[in-house]
């Protein structure tokens, strides 16, 4: 297969990307970096990036920013900022990438533990992992060509030990597991589905 | 109770608004008629409503536009369009809002079933309702001042016969059962759920 990965060059897109390199050919895409680059918030950008990719059989995206910020001090600007990119970034990979990826292909969006299990800070990051979550259930009947859509919807990871403090009582996951949910999509039959990792 | 309804002039709205008009000080907004008018897609426009009209002890939105297509006509804009109204519409009048909001107050916001049960060409508004619904529960424990906030996920309802056949197997709800689920959040001590009507 050939698998676009979004978001490589992150913690976890690397991890995901290796071990699918295994078995597959893996196209790391980045922001700055990897084999090719994009901004998932321009969608000239993400139409460059599959004209440029051609063909493919599975698009992984472990990318999008949201901001973690108090309720009482959270401006509409910046929960703005955060759907913009995390959540209609990944709509965007999908809603452009329908029209490239090959028949029996499959699409998997990475959205979190925060759109059913709050954490202090995090409304906005709850509301577009929501979001991710409901547009993939959603999308999933209505694409084509027996394209398949998933999301992994992680929990905080081992290997990210600076959030462990936000997400108080969650018993952080291995990558490995989280690199198994990615599996489950691309390997597997499923589709519509939200993995949850926790 | 002062209560201010945005999204009165609706169908939806007009009847919640009858309802608690029996007992409370009802404030009905809309966008270009009733009481005070807002854009909620505008957040000098919230802010404006809040000034005029002072303090409140519960805000219900009914309010909020997004759009039908189907996933394989659907454009970045499009869903962009409806992100920032009737989700990031409805944030910002928490945002905004808790800020002018009397102690134990509540807001009331308004979802859909979409975000657990798709339709065709309803993705943009799974993803809004899916992200409403995950805003409410991550917002609820860090309001202040014993504020709450809910949702109110309402089925296609009885007044809406257009929409019938764009929810093909579903029970249309009585706008009773609607009003109900508003008088739920306003007069009862729930906070941080979605009081689903299906």
């Amino acid at each position: 297969m050939i698998i676009i990965v979004v978001g490589a060059t992150g913690t976890l897109g690397k991890k995901v990307s290796d071990a699918f390199a295994q078995k597959h050919k893996v196209i790391r895409v980045g922001n700055t970096k990897g084999d090719v680059q994009v901004d998932i918030t321009n969608e000239a950008s993400i139409k460059a990036m599959f004209e440029k990719i051609g063909p493919f059989d599975a698009l992984i995206s472990t990318s999008g920013k949201g901001p973690f910020a108090p309720v009482k001090e959270m401006t509409g600007e910046t929960f703005k900022k955060g759907l913009l990119d995390k959540l209609l970034g990944q709509v965007n990979l999908v809603l452009l990438g329908q029209h490239y990826i090959n028949k029996g292909g499959s699409f998997t969006l990475t959205s979190g533990i925060l759109a059913d299990h709050p954490v202090a800070a995090g409304s906005a990051l709850s509301a577009i992992n929501g979001g991710l979550n409901s547009f993939v259930i959603a999308a999933a009947p209505e694409l084509e060509n027996g394209v398949r859509i998933n999301a992994v919807s992680p929990n905080v990871v081992e290997d990210s030990p600076a959030y462990f403090d936000s997400f108080p009582g969650e018993i952080p996951v291995t990558m490995d597991k989280v690199v198994k949910a990615f599996e489950k999509s691309l390997l597997g039959i499923i589709t519509g589905q939200v993995i949850k990792v926790y």
